[in-house]
């Protein structure tokens, strides 16, 4: 009962801040590892993502941060440009947050950072997403 | 004169954040390089940390979660975790901040970093520091 | 109810592994993140390391490999060396593994896992603990 | 002579657990490298991969689980699933090795390998391979 | 001034280094973060890489072996790998470099690292630069 | 006896290198994984470090940049700033190498790096060492 509490709480902030993302994962996880699937629905999400005391643009900025500078999760930094977009910040908000990468994880990071956020802003262009 | 103008602009801004870990970066670099010293005061808090925006609160959030990811950090956590709290960032929003870490980062970086906020916390009460 | 049930089976299973290591980890987060507490007996131990599919032994070794090789919780590593000899594993079998980490993190990494490892080993020895 | 031993029990070990990948990585190291891929076959191989002191089976769960987390090898982490397979692990124990790694390393850690068991598995499932 | 200087300085570094790869870079920012490109003009090369005190082939060797290393810089390695050859590093220097990354960051590092080699010292045989 | 001549040209780079740092290595690995230092001598310094093709002080100055990049190895990167000093390479070239890595790495691992650097340069200053 809780369990199914904690899988809707995580599921709602994740079809707010990105649902296509959450469907793909969820399909792509579906045959090797659901498990995966549903813990960060009802972990990730449930739990420490829809958490209160901080603000949900400032919780997507830092998971930016923190996927740029460790520089291992491409696709899941694209995912996380098109949420903080999505619950409200600005395009200067994460470029700023990229640039910071620089200073603490090195030059290449903020680059390639910044190359993702290109390819997103281009593609909501494409699809005339105002933000 | 611009040389200038760069470094009296990121000394004000690291003064603000930190007067004290500043006075000690430069002091712990000036016989073996300065230069590098210069160059955190120039480039780091002159040209990076002081563009606007993103409000000087988030830019601590984000820089606490980039470091405790990294993991191998502990001096730079510390000192932005007293910098997040002397812009205004309260005690919760950090504690989440470093909580969010575990989600992209595993759950040593998180216990790493919170360990460092519980012994600036203690710190800072221990010198009635009202946060 | 659920939410009960996820802690107890956490709880027990990091009671098997390392009692002392989850008590001092509870005490250490009280004040300052007990969440964070929760999670990792919840999540970590109740969700992830409990699961069947995979032996204690094994889910040990992996965890000292990972450890060691990300070299960036020392702490840690040595709670799960310690756990690793608490569900059975050999003092060789922790060696290979930390070995094997040259391979593909470098020697660096596995110095200093190899060096924690020495150290628990000692204090077992102390303890007049058999493994 | 001694030479020749430690590369023919390297190359056996290789040959046994991957030997697509075993010749694929020689012939690509060829022209820019060969003493690199001397060097795996003798070292990585013939004198860390085949001691005794830890089973095939774990020696390749730990191998995905350091590799899954460092995170930044991507073909390494694909030729060691198949290579676990080989040695007789189970796709269920590959899995709950993936799985484990969002404890230490965090989700995107865990997705990126287990997209990459996903396309390993289809693979095989192709080849008629039974496991 | 002195901020025009910082940039001639480091543009002409660039252009010593590798200038396709220059423009390449300050193209692909100039929408996205046009901030970033000159930091790293005015700061990485203008700054930092055209200091004295360290030959220019032995600031390419270090950047080789740090890209490598670190592993989430394809892009930045293969630029560097150029750069290093246009500073008049031989293939030899750059594959010891890159060899010598497995005993400090593992073999996947290296092995990585010298596919991108490989693909740079190809490239240059198609065009018949003379390195 | 290849086995012998490979560990008797290992030894005998490491003791030019660094002869305090290989009998401390040697001692801490004797009761707990001889064999890891068995291959530090055999391998990293008998088949690496000893490789014609790249000069001793450029591979020392590439594996400083390579250590302090990672930031996991504290102990590793003092003994090779020992190294470089004792096979010729300058105070400044030290610095400089360390100075790079804020630009790949970020300014943590740069710092972090001067720091045990300064710490070394204090410490053969006291015994009266001429580097």
């Amino acid at each position: 009962m809780e369990e199914t509490e904690r899988y809707d709480r995580g599921w709602k902030k994740l079809r707010e801040t990105n649902e296509t993302a959450a469907r793909q994962l969820l399909d792509a996880l579906g045959d090797v590892a659901p498990d995966l699937g549903r813990y960060i629905v009802e972990f990730a999400y449930g739990d420490v993502l829809s958490r209160p005391g901080l603000d949900p643009g400032s919780r997507e900025l830092v998971s930016i941060g923190i996927l740029a500078a460790m520089g291992n999760a491409a696709s899941q930094l694209e995912t996380h440009i098109h949420s903080a977009l999505n619950v409200g910040c600005t395009r200067e908000e994460i470029v700023e947050t990229l640039i910071q990468t620089a200073v603490y994880a090195g030059f290449p990071a903020a680059l390639n950072g910044t190359a993702i956020a290109g390819r997103v802003f281009l593609e909501r262009d494409g699809n005339g997403t105002s933000r």
